[in-house]
């Protein structure tokens, strides 16, 4: 099947005009329940067909007994029955000619060789009917724009990202939930995510294959313990990341974490040292933990590529400065070494104690102008490829205002990456959001910038690899 | 100078009954009239006499023209006049008797030769007067309990964290009051903050020995670039650690980041494989980042050090046991091997999809009785050293507040540390206040709470082998 076929595919399981939610009641307690008030309380606006053999209505809706009674053609099916009767509702749906489902209902594959028999019947099926099928034992899918909220958790313990331009596949329900739950206090923005359970039908490669045609997404995120089809995972790969960057956090790295991950999502880990080494084949950016994830997949999402790993620093305080140093070099990247010119302008704007060396100290009494000059000066200087910009806000010579709008507008004016940290508490936080406005990505310690940054100049120096290798 | 008298030396510094803040004003944007407005706003509780040579009054106290018209005896002398005037005060101070003094003032030995012979001028000046100086050129002190804050940023873009037990001295001053203004949002407390600059007199070696005595500090945590005296240093450090865990954040450990450092502090940073080395030989725990420094001295506060290095999971969510066991594996650490006998009564309390080998998986509808159950079976096993507790807070079926009840109660009626980690956004912090007001130390990510662990090991670990060898 094509990329583009897979694109029109699954728009209907993303962007549905019509649900049905089989499984649908008002029960206290049932996941029914909380799936039916979910897709009202985010207001959906296309239809929506509760099913259930039980009961005639649900929150004011007609309830049907089967989706064959319903008129309307329906571009997804919401699955919560138990596993056994999921083969009868499948044959309904292909009936139908339903396009998309989920099932959410789990024990499946996961449970043992009974629940692989049942899955395996359930996929014969749905190819059968020619539906696609995301799940089982998934939580399924959360897209702001088209509001397709599945996520069933309590709204006061569950916030959810608005609308951006990363998405997130997750092969863990759970944790998924809970990543939602932190973008949407970082207030990073979501395309859609994705829980795909089992992976019966469709793969963590399909799924990367409709992202790479969403244009909502700009950067695909991924959590994975194992790949179903690795062959098929790489073929896919390779293709998408030429046009948006990947970013996957892999767990079961260790003997520990296979053995954990084995248990959990019957994933076969594979050894650590043959998905880094595949990976970095694929230009596929890994993350190093849950937060490294979201540190690199924003950079991505807000900022160009880098064309080398010659990093400037900017800095009104010495020891973040330092930090920072020992971060770009830690990660294999150079502090870059500033040509004469640049050191002669800095000297020019600086006061004498601040340093026109890299990193650019310029001390603790920095206004937002000596900020803006040293940017400018640093961005220009054909040794620097980038530009980390750290910032102590609690000096009291700085107006924030003015040094958001002076720096967004020297970043917005070339075409060099830049990264933000900005330590500290509450204001800390405030600054950053105003920056993250402009789409400038911003961290609270100046060794996050520095890991932002690697992602920039790892996916750069990869394309531009890629570019050579293919002329 | 023997450890007692240095604590009863510096203690006038920390709580003193008396301050003299030589260089006074309410001039607008003026040093004199920040600090002023400081140790007024936080209501100081002892005598303050503002000092200089202009002015009749100041903030309605009566204003001297030298510390030598004070009648009263001065604790505490903060001194901000220009550099090339120090001399002169540091001679008034001495005649007068003051106990301690802090020069905040900068203009000293880092801005090069002319500055370093001023230094030593003024030492000279303070010794012969029996003075004992923190900096020149450093922000001073911040004490919640004594009230002694001189941490100058203004008060809306420079929060202030409450009385705890982690002390934090920094070499760098515009870092130290970022990581106040975090500390303060963390909802870490703190027993002193002191930003110690050149270090002319007192040094982090002083500081080392004054809080190895403070009854409020049980966890000293340090920045620095370099340090004043290896030898002294070591001496001190070794005997420092077995009564209380030091944790440190070295940088300049590369060649980036010494060069600068040195241009920073005039630091000669030396080489990191020998710091690290040194480290590990005097049981110093060793932060990698600004974040691993509190994540670590959370957990060395908070908990009891670990026998060993078998580590137990309890987790609601398979995803972030996998990680949790990865980042164990990472970090030198076993991910334990259960008895027969924990698996056994583990299988009696969990339901059939649960796992109950290491990681505990108690799954997604996990109950607070089911955490309280798996949780004490897991501290009980003789071959688990240590417990780490992943919740995913976003499910339903967890009554938080029941939760956080049980799980303290069986933490705290046995003896091995346990580290949480609640992934998550709002609700993530909510819960994790409940837990850190009883002292179990709570963080956003597994790997966080892996490396937190990988603190109470550590110092176990060392704490056990100096035992040995000692007897």
């Amino acid at each position: 099947m094509t990329k583009k076929s897979i694109y029109s595919k699954l728009y209907p399981l993303f962007y549905p005009k019509s649900i049905a939610v089989i499984g649908a009641s008002e029960k206290p307690g049932s996941l029914g329940r909380a799936i039916m008030r979910n897709l009202l309380n985010i207001k959906f606006p296309g239809k929506i067909y509760p099913i259930n053999i039980k009961g005639e209505k649900c929150f004011g809706l007609p309830m049907y007994r089967s989706i064959l009674d319903v008129k309307d053609t329906i571009d997804l099916a919401v699955i919560l029955v138990p596993a056994s009767v999921v083969p009868k509702i499948m044959e309904d749906c292909s009936k139908k000619g339903v396009k998309t489902a989920i099932i959410i209902s789990a024990g499946f594959s996961e449970v043992g060789e009974d629940g692989k028999k049942l899955e395996e019947e359930v996929h014969r099926i749905a190819q059968k009917g020619n539906v696609r099928v995301l799940g089982p034992n998934c939580l399924g899918i959360y897209n702001p724009r088209s509001k397709v909220d599945l996520i069933f958790n309590p709204p006061d313990r569950q916030q959810k990202p608005g609308p951006g331009d990363i998405a997130f596949l997750s092969q863990s329900g759970a944790f998924g939930a809970a990543i939602l739950d932190f973008m949407a206090e970082e207030e990073i923005g979501i395309s859609s995510f994705v829980s795909y359970g089992n992976a019966m039908d469709i793969t963590e490669s399909t799924l990367l294959q409709y992202f790479s045609e969403d244009p909502e997404t700009s950067v695909i995120t991924m959590y994975i313990e194992g790949i179903k089809n690795g062959r098929i995972f790489s073929e896919v790969a390779r293709e998408v990341v030429t046009k948006k960057p990947i970013v996957v956090l892999k767990a079961g790295r260790t003997e520990a974490g296979a053995k954990a991950a084995k248990s959990h999502t019957g994933s076969l880990a594979g050894s650590d040292t043959i998905y880094d080494g595949v990976f970095r084949q694929l230009g596929i950016i890994r993350a190093n933990s849950m937060l490294d994830l979201f540190t690199k997949a924003k950079a991505l999402a807000y900022q160009p590529p880098a064309k080398g790993n010659r990093i400037a620093i900017v800095t009104n305080g010495g020891g973040v400065g330092v930090m920072a140093a020992d971060a770009i070099e830690l990660e294999g990247m150079q502090v870059a070494s500033l040509t004469d010119s640049t050191i002669n302008q800095l000297k020019n704007v600086l006061p004498p104690h601040a340093s026109p060396y890299n990193p650019i100290d310029i001390i603790g009494d920095a206004d937002y102008l000596r900020y803006k000059n040293a940017t400018e000066i640093a961005l220009r200087d054909p040794n620097v490829d980038a530009l980390i910009i750290l910032i102590i806000p609690q000096s009291p010579a700085l107006d924030h205002k003015k040094l958001v709008e002076e720096l967004v507008s020297v970043i917005k004016s070339q075409r060099k990456p830049v990264t933000v940290a900005i330590p500290g508490g509450k204001i800390s936080k405030i600054l950053s959001l105003e920056f993250e406005k402009h789409r400038i990505p911003t961290y609270k310690t100046p060794e996050d910038a520095v890991m932002a940054m690697k992602a920039l100049v790892t996916y750069g120096t990869y394309l531009q690899k890629r570019q050579q290798h293919e002329n």
